[in-house]
């Protein structure tokens, strides 16, 4: 052993479960974009493999100890080291507080129900998966339980805490009562607003397929991605996974119309972005890394629904998508644009849907995964809650289960305490673009020249270069001046939809 | 701990290390084929750490002490197990022999000097990479010295051993000298024939990549590869990498000929069959593996010397070729093909050699390396030897290092005793195919329709499925009735060069 402090040993010890990580990223990239279907029982076994030596890394006695020397040797008052060792610490009771077997009985029992859960919801039939999603639960409530008490945290909390630490459900849940309050009103105004304007014209297709991967490359790498550190690849799912100096983004593309593979670009280009601008000086440290998935989805959405949606920014890309396609002009006028991409409608599908009632999908589920990790909802009522919530929410029932409870993986895989993640960065994203736009004045001119970089500056500044250092609301404060104020998501709503 | 065998422990480890190592593989296929530059220093890292990580596995005290108690247990009489346990001793033996700072520095060393050999051969400048090679060498021969005690083999031998078990280099040394004698007379005589033989007609391109590409695919299915559990992609060098269940080759296409494309892949198609017809019942283990790296080479070039440039086979292809690329229908006939691509010629660069002089470059390694290791060539007189051994072999001395001393990346990343396996495994290849046409009387007629179905049945019964059972000249022994002997490859020369 060499000569260095715990600290130092700790840092080498997190950097080798980084790396490790990296692998696992990297594999999980391949499995999705390059994989032969053949590939897939070997890549499981090579991902588990990985799981297991990365855990064993952390849960090794040697942690426990590095962790307490270093804690009684202090960091010198070094806000990084500090932010650094403490959530080393955090990682280390999450990892200590699960018994092994109850981990790998999460494994197989989310990956069963995974499985059946793609059959069941292309069958629409939720009793088919209905005693996979029980065993799911009952381990994933067994987990929180676990964890609560190590983290000092309720259940939920201690499940919510390991996506995006910082935020507790009763914030969440203020926020969210606000929101429905304001979307009672505002959804049903702008709805009027928009059936008085005109029908938005749909550009008439086929775009080659070839055509639009050249356009999302050079609108990724307009948007700020360096393809020296990046890919763009195909997936079933679009996604953004790789390391910080080489992020891997995917898309998918249709020949009938160009938006869905446009639009999950810029969006993943957003993610992929925020990798690119963690701090290199904390590479592979969990201080170094991205601040939560609330905070990853906030700068997906600030590149996709603030920036790229903006006026500023389609009176740039219109021009863009017509030379690329050609056709008739009028569907790239930025107004027609406007009217196209940026549409209320009350839908069943949640990745469908618009960024109004987004947060409604969201709500939803957030009260229901409450419901379920208590215990005061039972599986078999799963359906019938869903229907009833979305009905009081935004008025509408689904015609069958595969377009309500059935829609998502998240629960079906065991993810639960991930969903307010979409919500709380939406709202994030709004009140980042304010400060941006305070900071920087003529943010919205460069927009208008497809010029992103004055926002992209503020951001790697303000946000990207922090990683992991402050939870969500320490990181919002310093960034903005206040914790999280839903009023900003609110505005920008109105002025978008109402104004 | 389950109540398990340690025989049945050690399958687990072992199932373990090669896991490690699939996830290795991949990750070096996607560096080769997919990752942006600016991915490299990360990925370095990550190998490195598997590297550490599998080693760590294989040289744990419970290693020593479960092989231990296996052998006391026995396994029964099943070759099967007795062949596992013995290659998991000795891969024990490999990785306890070598102190782990050697180890290390030997890694760096290599990387290091491998990168100055690329701007070494670029500038045909052997002095500037002289010292480095001195310095992977040096490490090379300790790695050599404390491995041959613990094999009971001499230094060279140890580190062939590593590459091909079960081969010596007295072995190769006789083999090699009857070789010599026989091309002494046969290349004259094969040039003589060649010379009053019309000049071949060469096809007129350019040849679409895509179109290459589309017929490269075809062509590797053919051969009887299932993309189901493969991919074919693009990469500055060809290469086979990737796993059983998922293997991955590469090509690279010039649009002026598709010769080098459509060669290498037939090449790469034998390497990845081989990989998928090795025995599932033994997967991830060492018994299950490939028998080294001068069989592998033997299914590669059965496939791609013995079959597919065979008049049969070419009397498919050249109207396959013909309907792709279209054109002067007379480049494509079997008979003008046969003279393209089986021209003897004596060249300085081992990869661009045809089949009869190939081996008098792998003779002239093996004599300069042989040196090396035991210390009485030294580096600074490699160019002065290599120039005096190539015109002892061929006539001919190369005009400067680049074509010379410089060709091959192997010494310079530290890789001694690899250079015999391109020959032993060519001639292997002449004497299981020898075999083959003896048990199965219509594998050329097949050939001949392009159905390599018959060749590939025999190869999965007698090679691909006794994966790494038997060491070279028993599985040699056991296919075709005799160990190696280099009197099939100098008929199979003589029959297509000088018949």
């Amino acid at each position: 052993m060499r000569n260095t402090s715990s600290y130092d040993r700790l840092t080498d010890r997190f950097s080798r479960i980084a790396t490790i990580g990296e692998c696992a990223s990297m594999l999980g990239w391949d499995a999705a974009a390059m994989m032969p279907r053949g590939g897939g029982a070997a890549r499981g076994d090579q991902l588990a493999v990985l799981a297991g030596l990365s855990h064993a890394q952390l849960t090794a006695a040697e942690t426990g100890d590095e962790l307490a020397a270093a804690e009684a040797e202090g960091t010198g008052g070094d806000p990084w080291r500090t932010a650094n060792l403490s959530l080393m610490r955090q990682a280390y009771k999450r990892a200590t507080a699960l018994p092994a077997d109850l981990v790998e009985a999460q494994a197989r029992a989310n990956s069963a129900s995974e499985k059946v859960w793609r059959e069941a919801r292309k069958a629409s039939d939720f009793a088919q998966v209905r005693p996979f999603l029980n065993e799911v639960l009952r381990l994933a409530r067994q987990a929180a339980d676990a964890l609560a008490p190590a983290l000092g945290l309720s259940p939920y909390d201690a499940l919510m805490d390991g996506n995006q630490r910082g935020v507790r459900a009763a914030d969440v849940a203020s926020v969210f009562a606000a929101y429905e309050t304001f979307l009672a009103r505002a959804l049903p105004e702008a709805e009027a607003r928009q059936s008085r304007a005109p029908a938005p014209a749909r550009p008439q297709g086929p775009f080659p397929t070839d055509a639009q991967e050249a356009l999302c490359r050079r609108l990724s790498e307009r948007l700020g991605l360096d393809f020296a550190h990046a890919r763009l690849d195909r997936s079933a799912h679009p996604f953004s996974g790789g390391t910080p100096t080489d992020v891997r983004i995917t898309t998918r593309y249709v020949e009938a119309d160009f938006t869905q593979a446009v639009l999950a670009v810029v969006h993943e280009t957003g993610h992929a972005l925020y990798e690119r601008g963690l701090p290199a000086d904390y590479a592979r440290q969990p201080v170094g890394e991205a601040a939560g998935m609330g905070v990853h989805e906030s700068q997906s959405l600030i590149v996709e629904m603030q920036a790229c949606r903006s006026d500023a920014f389609l009176s740039w890309l219109g021009p863009e998508l017509l030379a690329t396609f050609g056709g008739d002009p009028a569907p790239y006028q930025p107004d027609n644009l406007g009217r196209l991409w940026r549409r209320v409608e009350r839908s069943f599908i949640r990745v469908d849907a618009d960024e109004m009632t987004y947060p409604a999908h969201v709500i939803l589920r957030f009260q229901l995964e409450q419901a379920l990790i208590s215990g005061d909802l039972a599986v078999a009522d799963l359906p019938g809650a869903w229907n009833d919530g979305l009905h009081a929410l935004l008025g509408i029932v689904p015609p069958d289960d595969a377009s309500g409870c059935l829609q998502d993986i998240h629960w079906y895989d065991g993810a639960f305490g991930y969903f307010p993640c979409y919500t709380l960065g939406a709202m994030a994203a709004a009140q980042l673009m304010n400060a941006a736009r305070r900071a920087v004045p003529d943010l919205d001119t460069a927009l208008g020249q497809g010029d992103m970089t004055p926002l992209l500056g503020w951001l790697r500044a303000n946000v990207h270069a922090l990683g992991n250092r402050l939870g969500f609301n320490d990181l919002l404060r310093a960034a903005t001046g206040k914790p999280l104020d839903p009023a900003d998501f609110q505005a920008h709503l109105t002025e978008r939809y109402l104004g």
